[in-house]
């Protein structure tokens, strides 16, 4: 047996509440290595004649990736209070593993167990209910629309008339949001995500000047109004984008320090390093990345904090907006983010709270700070296997298993899911200008669990590389929009609204049978829905081990009747396919 | 290599800051199986023509358990930012080990490394300075001494006179304390942890009453703050314990809802199952355990919650108390104790927050919450071995080790370390009497990191099994006290407080050389202390492998020069030796 290789603590991604009355707990163990792991439990104070009273209960072999099995189990506490071990077994024996040590068999000393202490609900990671039934569209407002030329900014080039460059500016304003809403209504999305609104100098407003402002080539708080009201009417949520990790040069409190120096009543709003301040060659102060024009936010100083937050507080009260994307949030400290929830939370409790983290999120995934991030290890991996062809169905499997049990599942339910952004190439770059490869990637994220984003204009063909090329002009022509992409895109957002177990209320799961086929399974206790994308260009016969039991089954793209015997997909060459077991 | 055994998250205990400008990082893999590890680094935005500039750092094989190898590197990245990944090697290969997966080698994508996004100081997990170098004297009010007949509670019984039970009163009060405070300097202790002093019903005050008075018995506010008053003259810390978690039954709004019901406005200030509320023979209401007496409090409702944090600013306010004890600590909700540490250190950002947290209390020890838990895994460990004798030197070595390895450096510095208090037997009475086996556990005590507390009485030879048993009244009789321990002791604490190596100053490590001897080692970089202990009744002879370089050796104990050959020592039975190397 693999003890080393044995991982649980009473914390973090192992060992949650997922409601109020109702644990989750995980255990990791080498690959293949365990054959039964059963949970030993029982309450911290419930004793008969000096012997603690536990109980036995099996868990599920959960999932596996490229070195670990994860095994799972949900229990709810009558006194929402645990103490718990592991039985862990293989072929030849059993040992109990607890929070000090390996024994023999569950110790009768509960100091060896671990404990979950008390299930408070203050402490339990809680999404916006809304949420786990959004599909997203980002906006770059600069390339979506021109809708009022009147608002264009000096040496605006012709809507689309070139590819854009670093400094390009189009004219895309709110104005022509709102003129596209219908569109989007059609389209069949019900949220936006808008890149920055706020007064900026750049195209792309990362470099806020005023955070109480909408950028004047933008339009006015007014048609920001007007645009809410109207997505409201719609359905749709509106989320916008917080730079709070450092502001743009011209923010007025940096260039009181760049003109006053240490006698700027602003010097503690940033991380000056000495005096005077110098910009270039080598910024002295602390910048993003290493862009003296970004000079990094001290959000530790009271008033740097009284500002941010009443910024983040004055566009959920006077404009009700329904989320906030957090730029760059993993290099803010972790106590503004609490201060920052509480505050928001305080206005709309159902007000979503996205950070942008890359990497690792677990410390900001407690129900202290964020909701969810950007879930950037899906971009990679399903660009990987569907884009790039790059990995193995296998690998793909194995990676987002491993990223699955890095997180409690309520947090996984609330994974803001993207294919692409202004922050990388688009999809159909990406896929080499392969529109059935752009297909099989809107249908792997449109039938996984999370909350998906669409980026303008992937859904009619749009292509770019990275930035700036990700960031042309919006096609608006019918005749230049590729419709066939935008009908399947269209086909796949009506069928994740319409079957819930597309969004969150499907388990999902993975079948690793085939090395050209990824198959996807999402269901509950009554229904199923699989998803099989063959990405090969050669056809593929499958066969799912799914015990039907004389049971309908349904082909969601063509809306007719299945037929498979016992378990046999025949599948064409790239072919994708939704069946709905019923 | 058993890569499914190699564990890092950039996360708690394995990457953290340690100080403003410089972060440790930790990683841990199977025992004896990987010989070296590198760790690769650079700031994620250091890039020449698209290549990442990194560098490479061995790290140091720090601890070993029973089942693994725990790796440490200190890192000052200059621009308090990190990508970071490992390169493991044993005889026969080289591996890198990233966030993602093992590779070959380093990879070109950043998205493969592991990630300190920035260093901030709001995120930091600071204890108060003082800590470091206190030595606590645990006291059970109404045991320590009664200065004060008047306020003898009725059915007092005689000092001394009998062995306690569950409801006796000796007229133990805070006037007996003020009395003895000569004796406490003397001892050369220099803080006072006071179990609870709040108006309650029972002898230990767990049970609240009123959390803004002190409890009658026990004396009045004045005399309380001359108590703290004559600490202060002495240089004596003082800690007050909060019992958060749940209120006594005779806690005014308790009694309202047991009184008006669902009428009562006190009704959500519990966690209250249905109407009416029963008591017996089943509580139908949360309660600590399965205590009737002591209602579960709703720390959740903001009403609740400021009362809570009023009394628990009232008492740092108005009486300068140097510390707050937290009972039950762990099935309070987190988002309370970070109300509380905010609070709380807006009065005196140098007031210790100490959590009773008898298990894994990594969620609490992050900054935002605790400065300290008790030390209980060390009070286990340090009995079995020496007290019991139920474990080997060498498992107690590996559980310290992995109890170490378990939280960040900076959170060790801060543990409060007991070897009992008034939850456990005493410890002459875990060593079955064997005075010497006391000197010994309170020598690991006294020379272990950390902040070790001493509970009144144990320092005069004072018995007794589990509660009630663990709290007799204070021996004063000079002629009935164990002088010959309470000169030891003295000496101990006089010991610490000269050498600050054995304090904090300190690294520890083990080793690992007999059967019969622990022998820890304390060390910065100009010297070293060595304590070694046999445990047996037989003389040990044990070989150091410390390379003395001509350098002078004392005993500390005897303060004459220690000779020894070549790093040979010889020890008596049973002995005690501390050796300083200058």
């Amino acid at each position: 047996m693999n003890k080393a290789a044995v991982y649980h603590r009473a914390d973090r991604s192992m060992a949650y509440s997922i409601n109020s009355d109702e644990m989750q707990i995980r255990l990791k163990t080498a690959k293949n290595d365990i054959h039964q792991v059963t949970l030993v439990h029982g309450d911290p104070y419930d004793w008969t004649n000096d012997q603690w009273n536990f109980s036995q209960l099996d868990m599920k072999a959960a999932g596996t990736d490229e070195l670990h099995d994860y095994w799972e189990v949900n229990i709810s506490p009558p006194y929402h209070r645990l103490r718990y071990g592991f039985i862990l077994s293989n072929k030849k024996k059993s040992v109990f593993f607890g929070e000090k040590n390996f024994h023999p068999a569950p110790p009768k000393d509960i100091g060896e167990y671990f404990c979950m202490p008390y299930m408070n609900k203050a402490d339990l990671f809680q999404s916006p209910e809304w949420v786990h039934n959004t599909i997203w569209y980002q906006i770059f407002p600069e390339r979506f629309a021109n809708g009022d030329a009147s608002l264009n900014p000096p040496a605006t080039i012709p809507w689309g008339s070139e590819d854009p460059k670093r400094d390009s500016f189009f004219g895309g304003d709110l104005q022509g949001v709102i003129d596209h809403l219908d569109y989007l209504e059609d389209l069949g999305i019900n949220g936006i995500y808008f890149t920055p609104l706020f007064e900026a100098s750049s195209n792309h407003k990362y470099d806020t000047i005023d955070y109480f402002e909408i950028d004047q080539y933008f339009g006015s708080k007014e048609t920001l109004k007007e645009l809410i009201a109207e997505c409201k009417k719609r359905g749709i949520k509106v989320m916008l984008d917080a730079v709070f990790n450092h502001s743009g040069f011209f923010f007025p409190p940096f260039q009181d320090v760049l003109e006053k120096g240490e006698n700027s009543r602003y010097k503690d709003w940033f991380h000056i390093w000495d005096f005077p301040v110098q910009t270039t060659p080598e910024p002295n102060y602390d910048t993003f990345a290493f862009t003296y024009m970004m000079p990094k936010l001290n959000t530790e100083h009271p008033e740097v904090k009284n500002y941010l937050l009443e910024a983040a507080r004055y566009w959920a009260r006077e404009f009700d907006i329904d989320g906030w994307r957090l730029d760059v949030a993993n290099e803010v400290d972790q106590a503004f983010w609490r201060e920052f929830r509480t505050e928001v939370k305080k206005i709309n409790p159902d007000l979503y709270i996205l950070g942008e983290v890359w990497h690792d999120s677990i410390p900001w995934l407690q129900g202290d700070q964020f909701d969810a991030v950007m879930n950037y290890p899906f971009t990679t991996n399903a660009l990987q296997l569907i884009a790039k062809r790059s990995i193995t169905v296998k690998t793909f499997i194995e990676n987002m298993t491993k990223v699955q049990y890095m997180y409690p599942s309520p947090v996984n339910k609330a994974a803001f899911n993207l294919v692409g952004s202004h922050d990388t190439p688009r999809i159909l770059t990406e896929c080499d200008g392969d529109e059935q490869r752009v297909k099989q990637v809107l249908t792997l994220l449109l039938s996984y669990y999370g909350t998906p984003c669409i980026y303008y204009g992937d859904e009619i063909g749009l292509s770019g590389g990275m930035d700036p090329g990700c960031r042309k002009c919006m096609e608006w022509d019918p005749h230049k929009q590729n419709s066939e992409l935008l009908n399947f895109t269209k086909q796949l957002i009506a069928l994740r609204k319409s079957e819930p177990l597309l969004s969150n209320d499907g388990d999902l799961s993975f079948y690793n049978l085939s090395d050209q086929t990824v198959i996807l399974k999402r269901e509950n206790k009554q229904e199923a829905i699989l998803i099989l994308i063959n990405l090969s260009d050669k056809k593929d016969a499958v066969k799912v081990p799914y015990s039907l039991n004389k049971r309908k089954t349904v082909d969601l793209m063509t809306g007719e009747a299945h037929k498979w015997k016992k378990g046999k997909f025949k599948l064409k060459p790239q072919e994708i396919k939704l069946v709905k077991i019923h």
